[in-house]
C-alpha cells in the first residue's frame, strides 16, 4: 500500500453542548492542523498516488470553507457538536466528494481510502478513515 | 473508523539483560513521550470517541505509576526487559483495564481498539496495538 | 546564560478589528501552544534556573484564565486586538507578576528575563521577551 | 501487534518527467527524513521487535546508497520518476532484503511487515507498507 | 521585544566545492523549511508586528525564486557555495528588500531585525540574523 | 550573525538531592535530545560556519561519554545535581574544549559563541549559552 499526505490548517470558533465537555461548553476556538492521507495499492504511470499539487489545492479549498468562522452558525452543523472527530469526518467527506467529481484529476479515482487527522494541540488529535467505495 | 489521541510522558531508569543491548545493559534511563489512540467505528451521542478529559487523566495516572522510578526494582517487571515495546504493552494493558472498569465513563466501553506509542528519542519509537475484546 | 522552558496550551475564540486582518475580522478561534523560557546567569544552589514543577503549575494557572473563553468578552481586553503578539505579552505579564509575588518560590526572583512564545499553527508563531527589572 | 521505528535521512537531486509535475520537471532536490516501522505480533525472548542498533545501522547503509546523489543518473532508476512514493518502496525493498539475508540478526525474520515513510517537507510525506512474505 | 514568525519551504539541487564537503561535493539536493522571524519593540496600532498575511505571501514569493531549481545554474550564485548558512542570508536579504520597498505595507518599516532559519533535516539547521538599519 | 545547529541524543539515569525535586529525588532517567548552535559573524572561505560533519561527530563523541550511564556514579559530577540546565553547561564545556583543541578544524576557532539546548520531554527543555572567549 502506498500513501501520500498533505497538511494545511484552519482556525475556528465553536461551543459544545453536553456536560461531558465541561468548560468547552463555552464559546471558544481551535487551530486544527489538518493532514489528509491518500492510499492506493499501485502507483499511476507517472509514479504517484495522486497529483500532490491538486491535493494540496483541494485541501486548501476545503479548510477555507470553515476558516475564520464560528461553527455554531454554520447551517450544516446545526444539532451537532463540531468536535475534532466530527470535523475529521467532515473534511473526509469533502475530500472524497472532490475526488469523485474529478477535482484531483481522473487518476485520483484509483485512491482506495483516506485518513484525515486533525491536530488540536501538542497533546491531542483525532482522525477519521474509511474506504472510498465498496469495491476497494 | 474514528480515533482520538492524547499525549503525556514519563521519565524512568532501567537496565537490560542480553548482549543484544550493548551499552544499554548498564543502568541508564529514558523519557517516554506516550501517545494513546482510542478507536471506534461510530461516535457517541455527544459526537465523541471518548471523554478526552477523562482519557487524559487516566493516562496521567497510568504514567505516574512508573514516573521517576527505577524499573529494575518494580516487582511486576522482574524477569522482563522493560524495553520500549514492552512498556507500550504495559501502558496498553493499564488503559484497557481502566476502560473495562468504567474509569473513562460507560461510553468508553464502545472503544474497539487502542494503539499506544512510546517515543524514546527523536529517532526511535515503539508501539503496541490490539482490539479490546473478541467481539469487536 | 541558563534557560529553562515549559509548555502548555489554551483554546480561545476572538475576532479582530481592522482591514489588515481580512477574514480574521470574523469571530473565529485558535489553539495557542504556549512556551515560557526563564533566563538567569547562574544556577541556584540546587542546580536549577527555577522550580520547574512550580513553573509548570503557574503556566497552567495563567492559561486557564483564558482557556475556553471568547476573548471579545474579557473585560481587560476591551479596545485591544487580542493578536498572538498581544497575548504573548499578556502571558509574559502574568508570569512576571507570579514571580514577583513569589508564586514560583523566592529563588525565582533571580530570573532575569522571560521569553513567551505562542504557536498558533504549524506555520506561524509569535513571542514577547523582556528583562524583568531594571537592574538585571 | 508490536512495532519499532527508527529514523534517518538522505539528501538527493532529481527531476520528474510528466506535465503533472509542473516546475518539479526541472532538476531540483529534496531532503527525505526516512522512518522505518518494523512490525510483529510477539516479542522475541529479549523483549524486542528487532535489534534497534542493527536496524538503525541498516537504515543508515540503505540511505547512504542514495545520499548526495543525482537520482537521474542512478542506473537502476532509469525510466522511473523517483517520486517520494517510489523511493519509499525502494527503501522498503532494501530493508526487506537486509532482513532476508539476516543482516538484522536471525530474530528479525519474525518481522511480519514494514512501513517506510519519507517526509519531504513540513507539509508533505509519503509511505509504502507491505507484509514481508505470504505466510504472515 | 515582540516577534512574529512565518514558515514556508523550498526544494533545490546544488553541489559544493571544497574538500570539507566530502560527498556533498556531488550534485545533490535539499528541502529547506524556511522560518522568518520579524522583530520590533512595539506593536502597531492594530496590535501586530507585521501583516502576517503579507509576510507569508512575501516569503512564498521569495522561496519561489529558488524552488525547483539547480542552484549551480543560478547566475547570482556563481562562485559561491550555496550552503544552508549562505541561503539563510540570501532569504534575509530578499525579505529586507521587500520590507524596504513597502511590499509588506508601510508599517513593516518599523521592523527592527529579522532572523531567518533554514531547516535542512531533522538534525541540522542554520540561520542568519541582523538589524535592518543603523538606527535600530 | 550566522548560526549552524546539529542534533543528537543521550539516555541516562540519575537522581536529585533537595526537596524542590519532589519525586525526582528517586533514581529515574531521561532522554536528552541535544542541540548545539555554533555562532559567528562571518562565513569562512568555504561559505560555512563550521564543518557540520565534524561538528556532528564531536557532538556524538560528547554525548557518548554520558550515554547509557548512571550519572550518580560519574566521578566528575559528585556533589552536583545533574539537572538539565547543569548538563547543558557540561555539553557546552565539552564542545568548547573540542573547538579550542582544533577537533572541529582550525576554522572553528572563529566560532564566537555556542548555545546548547537539552530537550527532556515534549513540554520541557533547558539551555546554556556563552561567548567562547573574551575578545568575541
Amino acid at each position: 500500500m502506498y500513501t501520500v499526505s498533505v497538511r494545511d490548517h484552519m482556525m475556528i470558533a465553536h461551543s459544545f453542548k453536553g456536560e461531558v465537555f465541561g468548560p468547552a461548553q463555552r464559546l471558544h476556538g481551535a487551530t486544527y492542523v489538518v493532514d489528509v492521507e491518500f492510499r492506493r495499492h499501485d502507483l499511476d504511470p507517472d509514479g504517484i498516488v495522486v497529483d500532490i499539487g491538486r491535493a494540496g489545492e483541494t485541501l486548501r479549498r476545503v479548510v477555507a470553507e470553515l476558516s475564520y468562522r464560528n461553527l455554531d452558525e454554520v447551517p450544516g452543523f446545526t444539532g451537532h457538536n463540531t468536535t475534532t472527530e466530527f470535523l475529521a469526518k467532515w473534511v473526509f467527506d469533502n475530500i472524497r466528494s472532490a475526488i469523485l467529481r474529478d477535482e484531483l484529476g481522473p487518476g485520483a479515482r484509483a485512491v482506495e481510502s483516506l485518513r484525515v487527522t486533525l491536530h488540536e494541540s501538542h497533546v491531542a488529535w483525532a482522525s477519521y478513515e474509511e474506504r472510498l467505495r465498496n469495491g476497494s
